[in-house]
């Protein structure tokens, strides 16, 4: 009854999403989620298990270890007498999950998760509010062996070579061996200096010296920092370096560090990984308080300038606000929006032109449909995903819709092609037009 | 430096999740996955076009049309001043997406959409405040062909003739029918009535026919709703029945949504679709302010009780909230979550044990890391998810580790193994073991 007020004069609304939201045009979406579909197939083949949790949980919950921006920057809001947050990441999630369902898992527990996180930081240029994370991690229930932190480097290099975006190198670093290095010195909490040691490549050694020596760094110190945090290369180059710089036996957690780095690197070498993909950069620390072991981030070797596109690292304790147990894990993170981001705008990949999964258009001409609607569902069952055109108009208008959605392959079948059960065939790119005496050989052309 | 206050006697929290949320352990969540995969792989197969949109949306333009029940359930919030909103279907966000992107859309545009919605209902059993919806639409440019209802008939056939849960039937009927119908009657809102010819099957012709008189409906009037609505069957058997109560040019509206159900069932033969699997119903109404032509509804034929598994319809105006533009469209949707709940509930699909992707599990057994990383590569290249147990410990513990998760086959390579370049599997269901002279035919033996 009250509809009527509903259809007076009712009024336009922009269409518009909310700053810092993204979604694509087909041809984007298209190759957005071939890009993740590679990615899930390559998490999968290597056994890792698809986890999905909700998108909104418990304040209380989500919220237990966060501060500062985290906080600052959750969606977070009261429904009734809940109090509810958008998870900002996929880890957190993974944590409460693993401490609630511990009983029920299965350890090493290897999940990944693709999935999308809310961050509500100030909008810029490839950075969103809302994005994808494809995450795998591997927990361990008491205990989890080294062997783990190679095999991620063997799933990174599987994924990026499934993903055919270009040369890439994982760079790998020990939590243990900096924090050892930098209590040498005396500096206890090494967060600053790493901070300042992480813009090396943007301001240079003589700034970041500078910068050190400003934070209380003494310059001795900071030189010495400077030195280790330089070192890069294969890992006999930086082993060799190391060693060179008379650090071997530094004692504390370095000689740990390092043994851990060189076993690691062992290991990866048997895990098949070309040693063209992977080196060791001293500098590498990710987030501080978070990481307790191996590191890693991973660079396009083309376009350093995107900054790492596959990060992670081994902790020790993943659950630590949920549970008592202790659980450590190792895992990567690929921030697949902003990776899509920034590889459109370098040009590094492109839509090809498919705005469908159709690979072929087939349009019945004159009375033909049973039989056109009929070819189409045995091309479907042979896999083939393809359409019919289903409405009215000229000819031109079909072979138009096929050429502006890319579809490959538009077949006019009349009923000389329904009398003799053939197929004609126009190749949409080459204009090229082939007859195929029955679906079968025409199945077998296009595939 | 206020790291200290973390690290005092930090308190567990209870890891759980939001009332009314919905998380899988691994078992479940494969079997959620594969029928994801499974319904996703169909409307692929006839060429719908994935598209993915913000979860979180302006208020304003979310809520544009929404009134009662919608805007109380909705999850809506500020932040900053920015009224926003999480979607509560697909529907919408589609409209909006049509009417921004109507200029780089190909019409007709046909679009899949699988993705999470939120409506913060009162929590029953089967219902979640986050679920997954699973839909198709088809959207024309002002005009959109009625072929494109069959083909829809076409795709739910195909899509849970592939998800396997048993033998189903898609009921179909016009609204046009319906609303002509009740005009006749002087009925210029059918919208009680048919809400309470919905409920034929439950309470019966008597207590109908009491409610529809207590409503205002005349009685004779009211016998003739109840004989209209209570009749389905076949395409024929349904037509015949309208044509002997004397019903062919009752005028207005009904003849047309007559003849349309007849284009429509005519077409739906074409497409291949068995007779057994479509039915007129006609006391199928859905949602009325909103569908204008065909409508329908899927039942599992065991299991009428789960009510419909997959509805839909036609509609003539998509967007009018967001454009001027007239944008005809037909739609399906499967409520994903409720329907896996329900389908599991009634023991009709069960997790088949498989907790993980992973289909062997090589076990290294002395110096053999190396040639079983190297065979692992292998078996993946082949396109069989496997994975390697890194960690240490007796042999027990790792069959126990693939039985535990469902991996079907454990091969355990030892020296003998390595220096033969061969394989000796155990099958993890029947015990079974055997030896394979090379990766090569291992990996063609457990395809």
């Amino acid at each position: 009854m009250s509809d009527d007020v509903n259809n007076n004069a009712r009024n336009i609304i922009e269409p518009s999403i909310l700053a810092g939201f993204q979604e694509f045009l087909p041809k984007e979406q298209m190759l957005f989620t071939r890009m993740q579909d590679l990615i899930r197939a390559s998490f999968e083949s290597y056994g890792f298990i698809p986890l999905d949790t909700p998108v909104l949980e418990k304040s209380q919950v989500l919220l237990a270890k966060s501060g500062g921006d985290t906080a600052k920057q959750v969606y977070r809001f009261e429904k009734g007498d809940t109090d509810m947050a958008m998870r900002f990441d996929l880890t957190v999630p993974l944590a409460r999950y693993v401490a609630q369902h511990y009983d029920s898992l299965v350890f090493p527990f290897r999940r990944y998760h693709i999935g999308k996180v809310y961050r509500g930081e100030r909008p810029q240029k490839g950075r969103f509010r809302e994005f994808y994370q494809c995450d795998i991690d591997i927990i361990g229930n008491e205990t989890l062996g080294i062997l783990n932190d190679a095999e991620l480097v063997s799933v990174i290099n599987a994924t990026f070579e499934a993903l055919k975006i270009g040369d890439f190198t994982v760079m790998l670093n020990n939590r243990k061996l900096l924090g050892g290095f930098f209590a040498s010195l005396g500096i206890d909490d090494p967060t600053d200096a790493l901070r300042t040691v992480d813009k090396l490549d943007k301001i240079g050694k003589e700034n970041v010296l500078e910068e050190l020596v400003a934070q209380g760094v003494a310059e001795e110190a900071a030189e010495k920092i400077i030195a280790l945090t330089s070192v890069s290369g294969s890992p006999d180059e930086v082993f060799g370096k190391i060693e060179a710089m008379g650090l071997c036996g530094l004692g504390g957690s370095f000689d740990e560090g390092l043994s851990e780095l060189k076993t690691v690197c062992g290991y990866i070498k048997l895990f098949g990984v070309p040693e063209s993909r992977y080196c060791i950069d001293l500098k590498i620390a990710r987030g501080l308080d978070y990481y307790t072991g191996t590191v890693y981030e991973t660079k396009l070797n083309g376009y350093p300038e995107l900054g790492s596109i596959c990060s992670g690292g081994r902790y020790d304790d993943l659950a630590s606000n949920y549970t008592k147990k202790k659980l450590p894990g190792v895992g990567i993170s690929i921030g697949l929006s902003r990776l899509f981001y920034q590889l459109c705008a370098a040009g590094i990949i492109n839509a090809d032109g498919r705005s469908t999964p159709s690979k072929v258009l087939f349009i019945p001409m004159g009375d033909t449909l049973e039989y056109t609607l009929g070819i189409a569902q045995k091309v479907r069952a042979a896999g083939i995903a393809c359409e019919t055109y289903l409405g009215e108009g000229k000819l031109g208008k079909k072979f138009g819709y096929a050429d502006k959605l890319g579809i490959p392959y538009a077949a006019v079948l009349g009923s000389d092609e329904r009398d003799a059960g053939s197929i004609t065939v126009k190749n949409m790119r080459t204009g090229e037009q082939n007859s195929y005496e029955s679906v079968e050989i025409f199945i077998e052309n296009i595939r």
